[in-house]
């Protein structure tokens, strides 16, 4: 089965050309090509500030923690799936200069017959924790509470997301303008940061559907058929071979399949607000290698050639997920960020000084390539694995 | 079956209390008796203002259009799912006190192998429509886009919400402060306001998943599982008569089933704005009757006797789920709001101005009951079907 037919049958459209299509024609904000969508400021009517509001969720991470929760009965693993639904918002926004004043709201839905109530305040709890954590490393965060909806007939375990407000001076806005003799400068999504507490695999909150079904192994289809949609084809269903308690030895350590694939989704902003403070000016543009992964920056560019050839390592959870799905490498760099999750585009010196500031929390940062004039648009990974051209984000 | 266990069987929690468990000691924000949680504003840092962000979704209303387009093949029925969405944010800031200003964003769940993209069109492009048209009633909205994500593994159909966020000064904020002597005033939720564009059967986005279960036969059981939880207990699935087709004849017209279950929930907003501009300093209090439906205000009251004994003749699409579930009446006031969504506690005067401006929107409004003190909190209905008393909502 073609790779492209396994998302459909998973019933996961691969490139978001459907939703794309749904908001065509529907206003872009006040600077198309910035990474959110910016809004005049309608909160309090200042023509020098804007307003960013901003939407995701833990998406099928959720589907994972819910398996784990069964098979270990650990609790904590939910504040790991409030983290993944915050930080796939906080950090889209830094990438659009806000990294400061932000206000979050949760929305839950969940299946009451099988998603008990401490699971609900593991989240609820674990979300206001990670506030108090996170502001003692500069980043202020306020919780405006949220929703929390019994709806067993639409949600088959439970969906987690939140939703960001803030607010900033134009100025300060990060519009996206690459131009051709920039570096690449990636920041590692593995490791351990100052402001973490254990080893990070670095997997994100992208692909998680694919990393499942690919990695477990059909025990979870007998036993928990409410972690996926049933009439999906059995071929594309849980087709590893993997437990969640299989230990899997790193040159980082030993962890267990379920720790390395449910690692939450590290925020980068702690560090990117420094980097901001100090190189707003000399950034063309910042990128959170999300949906598309490393093909991303695809989405924001005209007429550039972006060469790739100095990526780090790839981080043994993407290893793994690569084993077990058979996936091609040219496929698993346009689903998984494979090392690095944000990206920032500047000239060398600047490069230097985001390495530097970087070290500061213990993140790897390097330059990992380039960008060159061209007629139209395109990205080169060239990786040990071999040389990959894309077209499309 | 006793109704508490029918809502456990059906994956909801009657309640909630197991999410008050869950923020039980977050904080209640600087109003902690106002409708919505009204927080600082570290968005513009004024000590002058405050915000609200909001979240709702349309719940299992959702699962009813979904089956009403796969029967039907219209997809005006999802413009109607982002209006029930949209109106259970709106409508909770309006009794908070506000009314301008909004920003809205979407958080949308589906199965994309059974939920098209021209249903996300459909839902995206409605609430712009319904942005626009509520506009021109002097509702100023900003739509900030969403997030779409494609989650089978975890959305059986689709799951539509939304969250809003909204700044205003702290002296317009609606603290509720009910009391004895105050009288009730209801403004009818079914009938056809002048912004509205069809009769609107008042049915709201409360109790849905009991209506959808009492009113609807097995038919859709067999041809539509994917609609409901299928461990879901036979006895308590789709146990009704009625397929959405089906015509009612009322006072009011015909309608199938189906409009009357789906009816869009009518937003307060236009009228509500000219009411706080006029009143704001003699209201007690603005009630949404949501969950908990006629018992709400029992959350936001003590040492109060509430006696509702004027409430609006039962519009039928509430005589229609009564009857098909042979629910007790008692639990009706409970779950649906069975005639007025909106109720205000005010003096007699106000009472009467707030009724006339309701009548400018050719909504019913009418003194439904009164306030007296009492060692104790509780409600009295007295209706034509019996007296009942609440304790709790």
């Amino acid at each position: 089965m073609s790779e492209q037919l396994k998302y459909e049958a998973r019933g996961v459209s691969a490139s978001k050309s459907e939703v794309h299509a749904a908001i065509k024609g529907l206003d872009k904000g006040l600077y198309p090509n910035a990474f959110c969508k910016i809004l005049p400021d309608v909160l309090a009517g200042s023509d020098k500030h804007c307003v960013i509001m901003h939407a995701d969720t833990a998406g099928t991470k959720g589907s994972l923690a819910y398996l784990y929760w069964k098979e270990s009965k650990d609790l904590s693993v939910w504040k790991g799936i409030a983290q993944d639904a915050i930080v796939m918002n906080l950090d889209d926004m830094a990438c659009s200069g806000m990294v400061d004043g932000i206000v979050l709201s949760s929305t839950i839905g969940r299946n009451a017959r099988i998603i008990t109530g401490d699971v609900i305040a593991a989240i609820i709890q674990g979300a206001a924790q990670l506030m108090s954590d996170w502001a003692e490393h500069g980043v202020e965060l306020l919780s405006a509470g949220g929703e929390t909806a019994d709806v067993g007939d639409i949600v088959r375990t439970i969906d987690v997301g939140f939703t960001a407000t803030g607010r900033m001076k134009r100025k300060n806005v990060m519009d996206i303008d690459i131009k051709p003799g920039m570096v690449i400068v990636g920041l590692s999504s593995s490791g351990q940061a100052t402001y973490e507490t254990a080893y990070n695999s670095g997997i994100g909150s992208n692909g998680l559907t694919s990393a499942r079904h690919d990695v477990l192994s059909s025990y979870y289809k007998q036993y928990h058929p409410e972690s996926f949609d049933p009439a999906m084809n059995d071929e594309v269903s849980y087709t590893g071979n993997r437990r969640l308690t299989d230990i899997v030895s790193t040159m980082h350590g030993s962890f267990t399949v379920g720790q390395l694939l449910l690692s939450p989704t590290r925020t980068y902003m702690p560090v990117m607000k420094p980097i901001l403070e100090k190189h707003r000016d000399t950034i063309g543009g910042i990128i959170h290698c999300t949906g598309g992964a490393q093909t991303k920056v695809l989405k924001f560019v005209e007429g550039l050639h972006i060469i790739k050839d100095n990526l780090f390592e790839t981080p043994p959870v993407f290893d793994l997920i690569k084993e077990e799905g058979q996936t091609s490498w040219r496929e698993m760099y346009q689903v998984f960020n494979m090392g690095h999750r944000m990206e920032f585009y500047t000239d060398a010196e600047t490069a230097k000084s985001i390495i530097d500031i970087a070290a500061q929390f213990d993140i790897n940062g390097k330059v990992i390539g380039r960008v060159e004039g061209s007629e139209d648009s395109y990205l080169t990974i060239k990786s040990p694995y071999g040389s990959f051209e894309y077209r499309d984000a």
